[in-house]
C-alpha cells in the first residue's frame, strides 16, 4: 500500500532467483563472468541492432557516466528544468562529466518540444560559451507522460543538426514500451536516440540498470569512467544475474504492464471522484492528480504511503506487485473521505 | 580452487538470508529503512564508541568518498606506492575529491613506516604545494602483511603532529582483526583512525561495505558526496541487508577467521617445498610466494585460479569458502610438480 | 569609436606609469612584494573595514575563485539566467567549484527580486538536490542597470536567512559606484555582500582584477585555489602596480564617472531619433538600443564598433577614454540615416 | 642582487616597448586583434614547422592546460617526481585535466632516462589503472641541466611506442636553446614533442608563455580549457605583444645567452673557491651549489638573494639582466667568508 515510488519494492521472485542461482560457485570479478558477458546479447536481441551495453547499480550512476561519453567539461547538456539529472541527483552529471553545464528547459507535462530545443542551443564555436554537446530527455517522463517514436525522432532530428548527442533516461524505459506497444528499438535508436539509461531497479530488480549505447564509438571511455567512478562491481554477476532474470521471458514488460495497468486503474478512479482531477495524463505507472486535503488526511490515516509534491497535488506510483486489492481500497478510502468532505462543506 | 582473489566468492549462507528476508515487503527507499538505520547501532556497538557510518557497495565508492571528506582538491595524501587507492582504481580518489594529489611512498612489505611519512610530509602553508591532509593505510595491506595496532598509532602519532587525518582502507579488515586477535577498537580509533572503509563483500557479501566515522564531524558532507556519485541506492536495504548478516553472530570474524587458516596452512605448505618461497609472511589471508615455473604450469593446467603477479610470484587468497581440500590439492599438485622438476633438472 | 565593450581599450596613463615604475628593479616573486602588499591596504581603505583581497588577472578568475570559496561542489549557486557566469564564462565556476551547479533565475532588466530568489531556494539538507549556496549578483548589471544598496540588502537578507553567501560581480562595479553616487561600502557589506569581484581591466588597467573577501574566513582557501588554477603570478607585482595606479587619486571613479557621462548622452541622444528606443534604461556606462536596421548599416559603414546582440538591438559600452566628439559623430551618423531612412519609407 | 629566481625581473626595454605600443588605440578584445593572430606566424617561423599556438599568462597555466589537451581524466602523466607540475602547482594539472595523475619518477640530476620511462609505463587497457596518457619531460631540467636533442628523441621514441603524447614544460626553454645552441625544432617537434610550454615570463616579459602544439589535433579542446580557467585575457593584446617583443630580433636568444653566460661564470667562480662544490652541472643559467654555512651567512648579511634549499645547498639563478659586476661581487663576498672561514677554523 505504498505509492510512494515504485523503488519501494523489493526484487521480483524471477528475479531474485537469478540472484540466488549466480550466488553459487566462484567467477572472476569485475565483469569477467560469463553472466556480465550475456548482457550484452540479450540486449543485442532485444533491440535489434549491434550495440555496447554496461551494467550498473543506480540509476544516478547510468545516467551521469552516460553523459560523461557525450560531454566535454565546457560542453552544455539540454534537458527539461524537471528533469532527474537537473534536480534529483545532487550534481552527479557535473561530477562525472567534470562540470559540464546543465541547461534546464521549460515544457508541458515534462516534455520538450523541437522548438525549444532548438531555441535554446547556441553558441558552437564561440569559446565564451559552454559548447552544446547533448540532450537528455526522459521517457517515461517526469511528469508520468510519454514521448512518442515520432516526438523523439523530432527532437533527435534538432539535435543531430546541431552535432548533439542523444540520451535517453529511461529509469522507467520498461513502462513506455509496455505502455506505448512499440519495440524497444522505436523508442531508441531507430528515433535517433545514441545512449540509454535502461532502468531496471524500480521494475523488479534490486539494483541494476544498464547504460546502452547503439553509439558504440561513444562508449570508448565509459568503462574507465565507471571504474573510477566506483561502480565497477567486483562481484558484478550479482548485478548481471539480476539483468538476465529480468530479461528473461520477457518479465520486465510484464513487470511494467502490471504496473501500468495499475496506474490506469487509479487514475481513472481518482478523476471519477468529486474534487480530484488529473495534473497530467496517465501515460504508465505514475498518477499525479489533485485531492482535496481531507481525503490526503484520510488515506494517511489509513497508511497510504504517497509524496505530496505540491500542497493538494500527489504522486502515486504503481509497480510490479501493486496489489489490486490495494488500488481498490486506495479508491474506496479517498471516495469515502470526500463524501464525507462534501457534506461537512455543506 | 580459485585463489585468484576472495572476490571471485558469493555470498556466505547468512548473508544471502538477510537480503532474502529484506527483500519481503516495501519500504522507504535511500536509506531511510530500519534496515539501513541499524547499520550505525550495530557498528556503535562493534566499535564501542560514538560514530557515524554509510553503506555503500563498492571498496573503491567508500575508500574514495572517505577521502573526499578528509582532502581538498589541493591536498596531498600519503600513500603507500602499492595502496589500492594509488594503482588500482583509476583515479576514483582524485575523481572524488576533487582533484587532490596522491603522494605514493615506499616501505617494505606494504607497510609505512612512521619516518618515511614524517620525511614526505612537507609544504603546508606554502600555496605553491598540494597542502598536506590525510595519510591512507592499509590493513591488511596489499602485500598480506598486518599494521598492529601499535604500528598504526606510531603512524598516526605523525599525522596527528601534522595536521593530518586518518583514513583507513580495510578492504580486508575483518582478516586484520581475526589474525591480530585484538579488537576493531584497537585497530581503529584507538590508534589514532579517524575514518574506516570496512570491508564486508570479500568476506561474504555481495556488494556491501561500510564507511565509518570516527571523527564525526568529518563525515558531514559524505551524503551528499555519496549521492552525486551515484552511490545512494534507492533499495539501499539490500546493502544494509547483508551488513546486517554480516555482523550478525559475529559472522564476519568467523569467514575471516576460516580464511586465514586456510591461508596459513597454504603458506606453510609452500615454504616447505623446494625452490618456493614466501616473498612476505603470510598474516592474514593472502599469500605472495616464488614459486619454479614448472609448478605454476602445472598448478594451471590442474585448473587453479591464482594471479602472477611478477614472473614466477604467486598471490593466492583465501576465502570465507575456501575448502581444505582444495589447500591439500594445490599443494599435492605443487609438490608433485617440484618433484618432477627437480629430476628434470638434475 | 569602438563601441563594442570597455575592454576594446588600453590602460589610463596613470595605471601606466605604475605599471612602467614597478618594472623597475628586482622583486620577490608570486605576491611577496611591496606592491601587493599595499593593495589590501589600499582596499581597507577605501572599503572603510576589515577584509581579505587578491589580485587577479581576468574577471572570469575573479567570478570563479571566488564562487570557489562559497560553494562546495554539490552546492547550489543562484544567478540571473543572463549572468556572465552563467552564460560567458564557458563553465569557469563549474571548474572551479569542482561541479557546483549554476541555478538561472529570471528577472527584468538584467535584475533579480527577493521574491523569485527566495522561491528558487529549495532543497537545504536534502541529499538528491544540489545543496543551497550561494547568490551571486552583478551591479552594474548585464543589462547596463544599477541594483541599489537598498535592493541589495533586500536580496542578501533572503540569502542569509537561508544560510546562502552573497558574491557580487563587479567587473563594472566602478560605474556602479560612480553612477549611484554612494559609497562603495554601501553596495557591498554594508549591504551584505561577502565577496566583491572588483573588475578594473575594463576601467583603466590592461589585466587586473581584485577579490574582496569581507567575510575573511571565507577567504582561507583562496590562496590555494588561485595557485592550482595558474592565477598566481609569478611577476604578480606586475598586477597589482595596476591596481595600485588605479586606486590612486581616484582615478577609478574619475574613469567611471567619464564612461557613465559619454553614456548617459549617447543614450539621451538614440532615445531622441525616430524609430530608436532605449531597451533598459542606461544607468551606468552601457546603452541597450532598439535601432531600425538601416541606420546600423550606416553606423557599420562610418566604422563604428558594437554589438547587434538581437536583429535591431545594440549594445554600446563606453569607456574611460571614450571621446565627447565620438558620440556626437555617432548619433549624426544614425540620425543622418534615420531621417534617410524615413524619406526612403515614405 | 637577487639570485633567487629569473622571476624577480622585470620586463627587458624591447618588450616593455612593445606593451606600451600595444596600449595605444583600441582592438578586439579576447585574441581578436592582429597583435595576437601574429604570435603563431612567428612560432611558425621560429621553429618551421606548422603549429597552433595559444598566449597565456603563466607557466602553471601553460602546462596545466597543454596536458588537459593530452590526458584524460583517468589519465596518467609520467613526469620526473621532482618536476614543477608535480612539486610546484598546487595541482594544477589535476585540476585542469579532471583528475589525471601525474606518476612521479626519479632520476638523477633531473633528468629521466628512456629505461626508468618505460619500466614505469603499464596498465594500457586495464580499467583499474589510469591509463598512460603522456610524458611531461622539463628542459631546461629543473636542476639546471639540460636534455640535448638526442636524448628527448630518446624519450619520445619509448612514449611513442606506448601510445603516449610528449610535452616539454620549457619555462626556461630559452636558456636550453641558447647553450645547445642546436635550433627550436631540434629540441621539439623533431625530437618527438607534441606540445611545448614556451616560457617568456622568466626570461624578459612580465606575464607572457606561448602553448606551442605542434601537434595541431590535439590543441582542438585548447580553446576552450583556456577560457574555462579564466586564462583568455580581454585585453589578450597585451600578453601577445609582450611575445612579439619577446621574439623580434632574437632578443629571446639574447636574454638566454646573457643569463646563461653570467650563470657560467657564477659556477665556475664558486666551484673554485673551497668547500664549495656543484651539485649538478651548470648547463644553462641555475647554479645548484654546496656552500659552507659562514658562506651563506656571509653573503646574506651582504643583501644577496637565493633559495637555500636543502641546509648549505643553494640555488642561484641568473636572468636576462644579470650584472657581471654582481656576479663578481657574489664571487668576492664569498671568497672573503670562505677565507675567513678558513682561518676560523684553524
Amino acid at each position: 500500500m505504498n505509492f510512494a515510488s515504485d523503488n519501494v519494492t523489493g526484487a521480483c521472485p524471477e528475479v531474485l532467483q537469478a540472484l540466488l542461482a549466480a550466488n553459487e560457485g566462484s567467477a572472476m570479478p569485475y565483469g569477467n563472468d560469463p553472466l556480465t558477458e550475456a548482457v550484452e546479447g540479450r540486449l543485442v536481441a532485444l533491440f535489434g541492432c549491434d550495440l555496447k551495453a554496461f551494467p550498473v547499480a543506480t540509476g544516478t550512476a547510468a545516467n551521469a557516466l552516460a553523459l560523461a561519453c557525450l560531454a566535454p567539461p565546457y560542453g552544455a547538456i539540454y534537458c527539461h528544468a524537471e528533469a532527474h539529472i537537473n534536480v534529483d541527483e545532487c550534481g552527479a552529471p557535473e561530477l562525472m562529466t567534470g562540470g559540464a553545464k546543465l541547461v534546464p528547459l521549460a515544457g508541458e507535462a515534462g516534455k520538450l518540444t523541437p522548438e525549444t530545443l532548438a531555441a535554446a542551443i547556441h553558441g558552437a564555436g564561440v569559446v565564451h560559451h559552454n559548447q552544446p554537446a547533448a540532450v537528455s530527455l526522459t521517457n517515461e517522463t517526469e511528469a508520468g507522460t510519454l514521448y512518442r517514436p515520432e516526438e523523439l525522432a523530432a527532437l533527435s532530428a534538432v539535435a543531430r543538426e546541431h552535432g548533439l548527442k542523444v540520451h535517453l533516461d529511461g529509469a522507467r524505459f520498461a513502462n513506455a514500451v509496455a505502455a506505448l506497444g512499440c519495440s524497444p528499438a522505436d523508442l531508441t535508436w531507430r528515433a535517433g536516440v545514441d545512449v540509454l539509461s535502461f532502468g531496471a531497479t524500480k521494475n523488479g530488480c534490486l539494483a541494476a540498470e544498464a547504460v546502452v549505447f547503439f553509439d558504440k564509438a561513444a562508449a570508448e571511455a565509459f568503462p574507465y569512467y565507471r571504474k573510477r567512478a566506483g561502480h565497477l562491481f567486483s562481484k558484478m554477476r550479482m548485478i548481471s544475474a539480476q539483468l538476465g532474470g529480468y530479461f528473461e521471458d520477457e518479465i520486465w514488460l510484464r513487470n511494467a504492464r502490471h504496473a501500468n495497468a495499475m496506474a490506469r486503474r487509479l487514475a481513472e478512479g481518482l478523476a471519477a471522484l468529486p474534487g480530484c482531477s488529473l495534473l497530467h495524463p496517465c501515460e504508465a505507472n505514475e498518477v499525479f492528480v489533485a485531492v482535496p486535503a481531507p481525503a490526503i488526511e484520510r488515506l494517511r490515516e489509513a497508511g497510504f504511503g504517497f509524496y505530496e509534491w505540491a500542497p493538494g497535488q500527489l504522486r502515486l506510483v504503481c509497480a510490479w506487485n501493486t496489489e489490486e486489492a490495494d488500488v481498490a481500497r486506495f479508491l474506496e478510502t479517498a471516495a469515502a473521505a470526500l463524501e464525507r468532505g462534501d457534506s461537512a462543506a455543506r
